[in-house]
């Protein structure tokens, strides 16, 4: 059949479509697929979807529902960006620097070494163009995009032998990605790639010196404490960690305004609850590490001073490359700077005191 | 017409009714007033039950109308839960330790000296037990409440002279309420009522030393730097404030299951909207306070000791006289604690380093 002909059907049923259908639309029975990132066992990470299913569910007097899959039931959990793009699933909840392959813009959106915390990144997002930019970037690959969830600041890692110098970073097998391993690279360590069932007899033989994961709750899942018991803190390179619920564009854009909404407001709160979760869950979880022999060691400053100023040569050198990152970096770096110097004042000042007045004020 | 009358005629009718109002009933339209304890001009503060209200009625299709008013409107700012208790108006956006004249208990929902920062209170109150604490408080008065706001940790406010040590506070005329205002009469202060209006003249006249309010945003459009240009840090009586959703809890429970979660839901993310536009506008206020005069000062090891001892003797004072203060008083240390050792080990070695690298790495 030609257009004009589907559009003369179109309109000869006009009448008897508009009254059944138009109910129907304002508030459709729908099912959607989300492929997540992450395995089941990460219970955080995994549950932080089922959040938003169940509050999208609940707001829409149950008739819309999202069914989510672990990594690797329906696609790879590195494929989760593809799978949205081309329509496989409808969603994915993903980090989207998992893509920095495709454009190392998309670094910006779950963490940067020494870029913006958890509330820096709220700030940002909703009120310093974050959003938009990320808009754009997303939007190129036919996908619309909201933050949901954050980890807050991570740990920098477990390693068998004790790292206080650069030059004790040279030739140090460090099982970790991104940008954060191109910055340990700038610094003489040897970024590797090691499947995560062979982690841990890696670091039994030695063939691995040392693996940064997420933090106490989550690590405390994998036993490094056993074989490499050199807990460093922070890690610098994700002073927050953002998650996104990625969304097809087309879908998206046949929703009705209220499951749009719905959508939008869902993944709101599972920023808050996904670091509320962590943040409740760390401190016993980290007792329970260091119970069990992880040593906990601060990164010297010079090697926090190096790895500043190698992330920053890597940033410029990026930025001279894309002209994508150089535009988001440069409205994420003068952010960045306000807010660091900002939050020096009252915040930062009341946790130097209070963090340790427990035990200091006599 | 006796109740058996009106349940014979409710009877008869209900072959008619249930065909319309069933419908009605699952998204009725619904036109609820709002109280807010803020006037129009703190923006932040009084645009966050607007955000609220606009973010439900998208989610209901506009359904579910909710009008906000300024303090004074309707009922005075520190009336507002007097009115939803009263169902005056079906809810208020307000903070909970206006009420302590009723129940010293309503503070731990805002702010304690020394107390839960705004990811803490989070994580307390969505999974350590701070929700079914606050369930309990606000109940007895008749009133469902949902986190919905939060201010960061705010600045120590503004001072004629310069306060080094606990004796300069001796005397000391302090425009300071609640428990920070025990605190600071512990401390030999003399917390001191002033009405608004009031206070510039009465800082210029010296019959008022100082003055706190909220951080560099809100108190940029009070003008003290002229008259009292010393602005401590930081607020330790603040290192968060929360503001709450109060809704008279037979208008909460009357309404169908997707606008209880709308309204739910809208808190969630104004906590986070709220805290983004404090963090993002503070930056530029503080550099602008400080061109107009504004001496940034830390407040002293000293002090910031006293005044730890000081909120410790009172917490145990009126947990030793009020029951349920006790009772959230060990829910809320405990957690406090846990979260301080915590918080110190990640977020706090990394903003040590990072706030200030931008100046020292060399």
């Amino acid at each position: 059949m030609n257009r004009r002909a589907l559009l003369g059907a179109a309109a000869a049923a006009a009448p008897v479509a508009l009254a059944a259908p138009a109910l129907a639309q304002a508030a459709p029975e729908l099912r959607w697929r989300l492929t997540s990132s992450f395995p089941r066992n990460l219970d955080i990470l995994f549950g932080t979807p089922e959040l938003i299913a169940r509050r999208v569910a609940a707001l829409t007097d149950n008739k819309f529902q999202i069914r989510c899959f672990p990594a690797g039931e329906i696609v790879g959990g590195l494929q989760a960006l593809d799978a949205v793009q081309a329509g496989t699933v409808e969603c994915a909840h993903s980090a989207s620097y998992y893509y920095t392959g495709k454009d190392p813009s998309f670094a910006f959106f779950t963490a940067m070494p020494f870029g913006l915390n958890t509330r820096m990144f709220n700030a940002w997002n909703r009120h310093g163009g974050g959003q938009a930019l990320a808009n754009e970037l997303f939007g190129s690959y036919n996908i619309v995009a909201f933050s949901a969830g954050d980890t807050g600041a991570q740990m920098g890692g477990w390693f068998r032998k004790e790292v206080k110098t650069v030059a004790e970073l040279h030739g140090l097998k460090f099982r970790i990605a991104g940008f954060a391993g191109q910055v340990f690279a700038k610094l003489g360590a040897v970024p590797t790639q090691v499947a995560a069932a062979d982690i841990y007899p890696s670091l039994e033989r030695g063939t691995l010196d040392a693996v940064e994961f997420v933090g106490p709750y989550d690590d405390e899942k994998l036993g490094f404490a056993r074989v490499a018991p050199n807990y460093y803190f922070p890690g610098f390179w994700e002073p927050g960690a953002r998650l996104h619920l990625m969304i097809n564009k087309p879908a998206f854009e046949a929703l009705p305004a209220p499951y749009k909404a719905a959508l939008e407001v869902a993944c709101a709160e599972a920023d808050q609850e996904m670091t509320a979760r962590y943040d409740a869950g760390n401190p016993q979880a980290l007792r329970r590490l260091v119970a069990a022999g992880a040593q906990l060691r601060p990164w010297s400053r010079e090697i926090l001073g190096a790895a500043w100023k190698a992330a920053h040569e890597l940033y410029d050198e990026t930025s001279a490359k894309n002209e994508r990152f150089k535009k988001i970096w440069e409205s994420y770096r003068r952010f960045r700077d306000d807010e660091y110097a900002w939050f020096r004042v009252a915040e930062n000042s009341f946790d130097n005191f209070a963090f340790t007045a427990q035990q200091t004020v006599r």
